[in-house]
């Protein structure tokens, strides 16, 4: 899963790795002088709590209780059916998505909200993989992707690969993704931050070579969209989803969006190719109710089924919080503050667990790492995780495959908008106590059963 | 779409309309003995307003507002992460499932929330097509349903339909369905309760007419869930799917339900059949992460994404609203109680304004109705319905397609949970006065666009 980035050297690799480690004070004074700092207000944070499992469920914005209240009582309880009107819920998809745009490099119009990630991906899919049946001669018949994909876009794609006549291939690292890109490649379906180690991909040059092996480049931005400066039009990407409940704060289930580059739509449009998912919300009047499908324009055709206004709603909340980094600096800003902040926890780790045989299993390479740092530890890491939040610290735990020599690891998220550099020097502290007086050993943080 | 049912004579037909049309006094007199009246204090209703279109939108329950707030502030809030276990957001969708699965005929265990309408008849109707090509020969490739069908099931049916080499036969008529039905049968897909008229199929007959003919028989119940009882399994249907924000309350946008027959499942196993939406949540062991998609044995495989559990939850309150009635008697009370409604509406109506043109255009036999009357009028219909709106009653507009003999219909909803009959005779002296007064010419209430 490591990369070679010559550019971007180790940074513990040369140096007393306790040199780069900071004192609680030198930490503290740096949120102090933090340009960010304020944006932590947004955000209803329980006192005491350290929350870095940001990439699986953000916090709850301040703002969101009182709007929900608000869509509830007010917009369904009095305003009722008038309300997709004028209370413009009719617009939320397209509102949202023009909000989450800005984030990924994406123009006004561009993004829609709509259902999950598994089935904007299967909408996605079935779209590139139609243009490619359409287009190409019978050899370009590979979805390729990494075994280390989160699961749901390899089930998604294998299911739909079996439908279409397509193969779906798996590469065990990421170094061997360009020799899997020839003549045979229809689609390049990548998440370009794995859910796992916090691996970043390259999605320029990746796109760039799908496109020069004739293929097209779909990319899932789980665990980038609101975590890095994202640039899909920049990439030339075909098609992109991503997740709306880990970095974009939008609440529990909060539905997924749905970026198509215009020369994608284009191309459906000549060759008159649906995405497969023709929901009445995606018709070109849905309110004339006409028995004949008529696919609308631009990237409303991506819309299926009424949309879920709370949940929605919710998530609008939860762009907002990034919206108000934009006058800060925004994304490449948050950036900034994260890489410094996942740098600091990787050098707390080098400096005072790897006598415990913590390992970083995150590139350290900037261009090479998401918001997040895995740990691995020789004992596994399930129990320790569990010890940790007991002491206040959330992260989470994802076993590894032995058989595909994946390590068990402990997964770190660390969210530039509400977190600080003494939460942490904290984090690694307390993570020190669990490993050192070897509380974890109890049997309270054992392993209940197979499911985590 | 009228149908004949001797058994059933017009109420109206032989004797003096007006003698069927009680005074105010007598509705209010039998609103005091009504044994379901205490269920609609369980909604948030607005003072002085009269909702018919609970078909369209249900109204808000008193307990939802609530409730969302304690998911938002204290579960999403304070639990975090740990609320998908902690919380039960895990058992959501089975949860309510067996809430809905009461309503319609369905053992526990049998229903799942999950996605929209569209997207879950996607899901089945594939399904059954695969079925249907594994298990039969060539000929099989039609999907049968009504041209007034609602139109988000005709547009999934007919994209399914292309990429699966089968074949969208709509007749204009339920008269000419059983003529449909014939070796060429894989699916007949039919709504339960056309979203228009509001005239109810026979599920029981024309699920028996779909298997003598070799196929298989979907119900999409999204007018009848809540509305009326059902029976799935009483008729031995394959397939069906509903909704949640109609009859079930359940708010703007909630999510859908799923039912499959046990035996469906079954021929599923027995081919190796996915239903192609075959996200990680639908996987056996979704905790596990390997990158081989293995469906879960029951309905589970019939969840796909993370699901939005704001919207969920609401659900939840919504279903509960209608559970709250089980001790009165359930579903065949509320039946009772809403063919009352209806069919105090329809001799108020037939009695009133009948010299003004207006006709009522669903079927009056009871056993061929829904919980819904439409109305047309020689005028059309949109501005008398938006008339009616500013006096407080508020229905909803449909046109008709003149190409296909439809008229254009003035739709209103009778939810025996929260409506009384004096609210059906206030909103039919209000249409009177509309008529009457002429007021609905008025510039205000004419069509600005053709959007409604």
């Amino acid at each position: 899963m490591t990369r070679s980035h010559p550019s971007a050297a180790p940074a513990s690799a040369a140096t007393d790795p306790t040199s780069l480690h900071p004192s609680r004070q030198a930490a503290v004074e740096a949120d102090a002088c933090d340009p960010l700092a304020s944006l932590r207000e947004a955000f209803d944070l329980t006192a005491g709590l350290i929350y870095l499992d940001g990439n699986s469920l953000g916090v709850l914005p301040r703002a969101t209780a009182g709007r929900i209240e608000q869509v509830v009582r007010e917009e369904w309880g009095r305003g009722l059916i008038t309300s997709w009107n004028a209370a413009g819920w009719m617009d939320l998809s397209r509102r949202i998505g023009d909000g989450i745009g800005r984030l990924i490099g994406a123009g006004p119009g561009e993004v829609r909200v709509a259902d999950s990630t598994s089935v904007n991906l299967f909408k996605v899919l079935a779209a590139a993989l139609a243009m490619v049946k359409a287009e190409a001669g019978p050899e370009r018949r590979r979805i390729v992707s990494e075994r280390s994909n989160f699961p749901t876009d390899l089930y998604i794609a294998d299911t739909l690969a079996r439908t279409a006549g397509f193969e779906l291939v798996l590469v065990d690292s990421a170094d061997a993704l360009s020799a899997a890109l020839d003549e045979r490649l229809a689609v390049l379906m990548l998440t370009q931050v794995n859910y796992r180690t916090g691996a970043l991909h390259d999605m320029a040059a990746l796109t760039a070579a799908a496109h020069a092996a004739g293929g097209l480049a779909i990319w899932d931005l789980a665990h980038s969209a609101g975590a890095l400066p994202v640039d899909l039009n920049g990439a030339d990407a075909d098609f992109a989803v991503g997740c709306g409940y880990k970095y974009l704060n939008g609440g529990p289930g909060a539905p997924a969006f749905v970026w198509a580059h215009a020369r994608s739509l284009d191309r459906m449009d000549a060759r008159d190719i649906r995405q497969p998912l023709a929901g009445w919300i995606g018709h070109a009047a849905p309110f004339r109710f006409t028995p004949d499908y008529q696919p609308a324009r631009g990237m409303d055709r991506f819309q299926c089924g009424t949309p879920p206004v709370l949940s929605m709603a919710a998530l609008e909340c939860g762009v907002d919080t990034l919206s108000a980094a934009e006058p800060l600096g925004g994304m490449p800003a948050l950036r900034r503050k994260s890489l410094a902040l996942t740098e600091a926890f990787i050098a707390g780790v080098d400096a005072r667990l790897s006598a415990h045989g913590v390992q970083v299993a995150t590139p350290r390479a900037h261009d090479a790492r998401g918001s997040q740092v895995s740990l691995t530890v020789p004992e596994g890491g399930y129990a320790i995780v569990q010890a940790l939040i007991a002491r206040g610290v959330i992260g989470d735990f994802r076993a590894g495959d032995p058989a595909r020599g994946e390590p068990d690891l402990m997964r770190f998220g660390f969210t530039p908008l509400y977190l600080r550099q003494g939460d942490v020097w904290d984090a690694v502290d307390r993570l020190v106590h669990v490993m050192d007086s070897g509380e974890w050993r109890s049997e309270r943080f054992q392993r209940q059963s197979a499911v985590t």
